[in-house]
């Protein structure tokens, strides 16, 4: 029995079955060297990549792929059979999936200053990069990089490969930041654009927030300016700032619904004592306290300064980069979105719109707010599937 | 002419004019022991608190007003005539105005552990007084409290004054929670409930976002476990914790639409520099900052804690709390609150009406988000002043 079981398990490993999916390899591109948008040199510029379905001859069935604040280029598909989780949006990437890993070639990028500096399937370049001039971690002298440079680094990157169009540029959040920038920033190279939940700017309130986001680290002792790299990381406000993010992204009907008043111990009333809390607060500790682990604290400030800055097209105003875009759109979002609030994204769609430019709108519901881009966009996926065919 | 200026001026002092409002005074009312819910003992208890109008011979014509998170019971008229500020309320409370001072006695209380420790108008017993037993301030040693510890203060000094029966309790925000936990605590007392912009109880989510609000205070180094009275104490803590509240409480629609993307300093590109900051970020640290110089760090705490801990009754469960309220109860709320959504102030309205209890719901608009309870409450003026005199 144990024998036949052996057997069967190598023949699994060996025989792509029916629903077979690749696993999926990590790849770095590198730059010996980039400009950012704020005139700043940087050497030595790596990120990480991967790709799922295959490139055909013509090298024009790319649809890429932006992450989003706390993510990274793993959008789909798992690195061994072993892995638990799959890709964030594995549920519409692969084989007769919205986005058909069959037709389409599919490139996923790691941004430039990407979060999860622990992990290691993250490739990126950012102030815990050694800067190779003086053989140290940048710390807080790393140029300030923008949206725009995300966009141009994967610019770098197709250009490498031969790629001169996307068949689609799509992402959720600050994907969709990176997807508005691309169709504005090169407007040729873009076929199609799919936003998903995102404007096409950051406006004064989400400004506000994201200052909101960064404090915690700032206030940290061991932040020291951002020279922590000799010693403690600012573990605790890196923790705070992830559970402020993690609870923005969620609607109130989450932290609400699932958890309520109950308390984090049944023996232990809140009341007692400052120590006892509600099962909310630790639920959100303990998810701080993870996500800290595998993130950095500056990379963490530099997105945050990246998002604020953002405004499509980086030019004088909204509409003109938004006028850039002359790129058939389908924006997908949820009325229940605290970070991108849906008056702006219809805003977005309207001004997009105005020059006849053909622009959708797809609404996903569910309870989850702006996470819902992420978790719930199967929703979405008909609508996908018909207008990457189109 | 300079004659006639003295003279004049001396008149305007001396003379009630047309609409002339009485200056307001503070008083002290002082416990000499008072017990928590909780079950702890607190000597010497001191809260200070203001009237508008005259109470009549019956003592029946009292209307109490509760004050909300950051506030405090100024809530109408001024203490000198050079003052520029009115109360917070002021809009609605004087003579001929909704909450009629010709008619009403308005009594209005500052709360246990309120957070304007450094305003010289307030009066409150918290984390900052000193502990008879030791001669120093309390810090965190002082005794957890409630909203219903705010309540019970409140109603020793009705009874001090001779008060058995409120015509209405009326308050924003953390003082609707006091006007909930009135009707329910002392049914027999409250003739008429008046809760504005506030929920029953404050849920999961609300329970998520106070400890958001709460954790710079304990980030910042000066904290010291709240051991700060002979120090430096956490100004840059609470500088954030009030920022957060501060954006929290507002809108979208102010943070943007007021400053927009505008730089703090026309000359000064947020490109180009971290402290190169955006305005809403200079405005917000700028409120913050102000905020924290007349606030303490541990009155903020314990504040937090109260409201986490907000059932109304306080007892098992949210419908055994709002089923004891039995007075006509008008609320006043507004669909762009962040703090207490909507759905959850009408889940509070459908349960206080399910055994047959008359409520209203009146509506404010407007672009303040959760600070329309304040700021546009002149709004409801009719609504309230019909409710009151019915």
């Amino acid at each position: 029995m144990k024998r036949l079981v052996a057997v069967l398990f190598v023949i699994m490993l060996a025989t792509p079955a029916i629903g077979y999916k690749p696993l999926v390899k990590k790849n770095a591109f590198e730059m010996k060297s980039y400009t950012t948008v704020g005139g700043k040199t940087i050497k030595k510029v790596r990120v990480g990549w991967e790709t799922y379905g295959s490139l055909n001859a013509s090298k024009d069935n790319v649809i890429l792929i932006c992450h989003y604040f706390t993510g990274n280029s793993h959008a789909a598909g798992k690195y061994s059979f072993r892995e638990k989780n799959v890709g964030y949006w594995d549920s519409i990437i692969g084989s007769g999936k919205p986005i058909d890993t069959d037709k389409f070639h599919i490139i996923s990028v790691d941004s430039l200053v990407n979060l999860s500096t622990g992990n290691p399937n993250v490739i990126t370049t950012g102030p815990a990069s050694i800067n190779p001039d003086s053989g140290k971690p940048y710390g807080m002298t790393f140029p300030i990089v923008t949206i725009r440079d995300f966009v141009n680094v994967q610019k770098a990157l197709l250009d490498s490969l031969g790629v001169k169009k996307l068949h689609a540029v799509i992402g959720p959040s600050m994907g969709s930041l990176q997807a508005y920038e691309w169709a504005s920033a090169y407007p040729e190279m873009v076929s199609r654009l799919i936003p998903v939940i995102g404007a096409g700017y950051t406006n004064g309130n989400l400004i506000a927030w994201l200052n909101i986001w960064a404090s915690p680290i700032m206030l940290d002792k061991n932040w020291r300016g951002g020279d922590y790299y000799n010693g403690q990381p600012p573990l605790r406000g890196l923790t705070e700032a992830l559970k402020i993010v993690t609870l923005h992204s969620q609607s109130w009907e989450w932290s609400n619904g699932v958890f309520g008043r109950t308390w984090a111990n049944k023996n232990k009333n809140p009341l007692a004592s400052f120590s006892n809390q509600y099962k909310i607060e630790a639920v959100l500790n303990n998810v701080g306290k993870a996500r800290a682990k595998s993130s950095d604290a500056n990379h963490f400030l530099y997105l945050v300064k990246a998002n604020q800055l953002f405004l499509t097209g980086h030019g004088k105003s909204l509409i003109e980069g938004l006028h850039r875009i002359n790129s058939p759109t389908l924006i997908i979002h949820t009325d229940e979105d605290l970070i991108f609030f849906p008056e702006e994204v219809r805003e977005t769609a309207v001004l997009i719109s105005s020059d006849s430019t053909p622009v959708k709108i797809v609404e996903l519901q569910g309870a989850r707010g702006h996470l819902d881009g992420v978790l719930s966009i199967k929703q979405a996926g008909a609508k996908i599937k018909e207008f990457l065919e189109k």
